[in-house]
């Protein structure tokens, strides 16, 4: 930074020929956590895991990030301090400096609002509408961990089975797939987004960017074994339907398909491919490739308030 | 924008050599504004308008925003129409388009969280640490408008002086100083921030980022005479201790203010010396240039629940 916290304004220069990459996310309490069910360590961590997310599925470096907080007047001090702890791990493991922001009274529920910016060659951008027919949709990592936390969380605690606390921690310190997403862009991907909604709800709105329709194949989704057993009849609603598992989504030409798992650097999440982009609108969900259409599980919300 | 609103995140490449400035500021409903004294258009734009400001006190030129918008239930459809088309015209006449942000619930009182990014020359920064003893300090504009203004919300319309439609105005549509910010950087001064807290506090916090002391004379200080007229005993606390304003505050070395006032384009707010910074640390008030010291009014509180 050229200018860093304390004055009206920070100062960065992107690397020469670089773009910047903006998202903001904010997270506010009854609606996106519940402060009970997490620390204010690690929702710290988390609210700026959700943004670095976004930079990850635009194929960007971290640069920066900037937070607001919102905090009601009975906040512990020691919380506001736990939280900030939590931001600043997050920050330092990505690499992401904390530069600026807003503190301020709030009658209300505690708001979290943070912006990161990152640096990307623009012209390896990944982008949600550059996919094309016949392209191949490829996951990173396991899906409806996430989910699966949600639902032991509203449960409580007893209701867990064994793989329970990954699920819950899935849930509550998600991490962003920084390695991955840049990953991608370095191998030549160009089309990518984050599964913060889930695959169903964005494998559809990747699909309306290009232009055309996504079919998924459900016995192809990346499930842990756990999962299926502990949700029999419903574990496709927490995989496909269930988001902020922050796994990415990617199309990928098939022709490219053998070189980039050859090339994917040890050490990063797997690649699964779970579908492809077809001809029409919309979103179809098949038992396999060339299989029989099912009907679409449930979305499960976003929010837990809602 | 190389990608704009839809992706994951924004795109954006800043002129070549020049950098990114960047600033967060958050209106929160009951602390910062109340609906009643209000309009949800005015409200989208002062929370831009805010944030401009930072952009003005750093010499930059607007380039982008976001938005994040915390919206109780409750909330009319068509205030958030209105909210939003008041952010679009600030937006419109700044030059600055909004290119991302979020959306949320909120159990609570309507908050928005504003970013914006600007660009600049990193040799023409306007920092606030870049003074010296000896500089003069000079302000933009006229002073205690706005929390003239905020006095004459609190006691109701019907207490207003003829001016008083101005004075609200002032605190509810304020007016980055923009165009100042920007001419300050090309005309040399290498020192200014925004008079967001008022003048004794933004005199202060200039003074100890230069490792210096600041005296203002208050005679020299800019104000309205109604304002004198209305608030015949407590002037200097609106002028001196009330922000808001949102004028710029600079220091100028002496040898160049001459130039300065030369060179100043037609149609901008007019400056006028109202300090200086000295040897020492801290803030006197005296009366004018080489006079009586006084005691320091109140410091006026900038948030209307505090």
């Amino acid at each position: 930074m050229l200018v860093g916290p304390g004055d009206d304004a920070a100062v960065w220069q992107p690397p020469d020929g670089r773009a910047l990459v903006l998202t903001q996310d904010a997270l506010v309490e009854g609606v996106d956590f519940h402060r009970g069910w997490t620390t204010p360590f690690l929702l710290g961590r988390r609210c700026l895991a959700v943004s670095l997310s976004d930079l990850a599925a635009m194929g960007a470096a971290p640069a920066w990030c900037m937070v607001t907080l919102c905090a009601p007047g009975d906040t512990a001090v020691g919380d506001v301090e736990e939280l900030h702890a939590g931001l600043l791990a997050m920050a330092a493991e990505s690499a992401c400096p904390v530069v600026g922001g807003d503190v301020s009274a709030i009658d209300g529920p505690l708001v979290l609002d943070v912006v990161a910016g990152g640096s990307v060659d623009p012209a390896r951008v990944l982008r949600r509408d550059a996919g094309r027919v016949g392209d191949l949709l490829v996951v990173t990592g396991v899906l409806g961990r996430a989910a699966a936390g949600l639902r032991l969380l509203r449960a409580g605690a007893d209701a867990s089975p064994a793989a329970g606390a990954a699920w819950r921690r899935a849930q509550l310190d998600p991490v962003p797939r920084l390695g991955e997403g840049l990953a991608l862009a370095e191998l030549g991907v160009r089309c990518a987004g984050d599964l913060s909604d889930g695959l169903l709800v964005d494998a559809r709105r990747t699909a309306d960017a290009c232009g055309c329709a996504a079919e998924l194949w459900r016995d192809a989704v990346p499930v842990d074994a756990e999962l299926r057993t502990a949700f029999t009849d419903d574990w496709p609603a927490l995989a496909l339907g269930g988001g902020e598992d922050f796994e990415l989504l990617a199309a990928v030409g098939a022709e490219r398909l053998d070189g980039l798992r050859r090339d994917w650097p040890a050490g990063l999440a797997r690649l699964t491919v779970v579908g492809r982009l077809v001809e029409g609108s919309g979103l179809r969900l098949l038992d396999r490739d060339g299989g029989a259409e099912l009907a679409l599980p449930p979305v499960a919300s976003r929010h837990f308030g809602s």
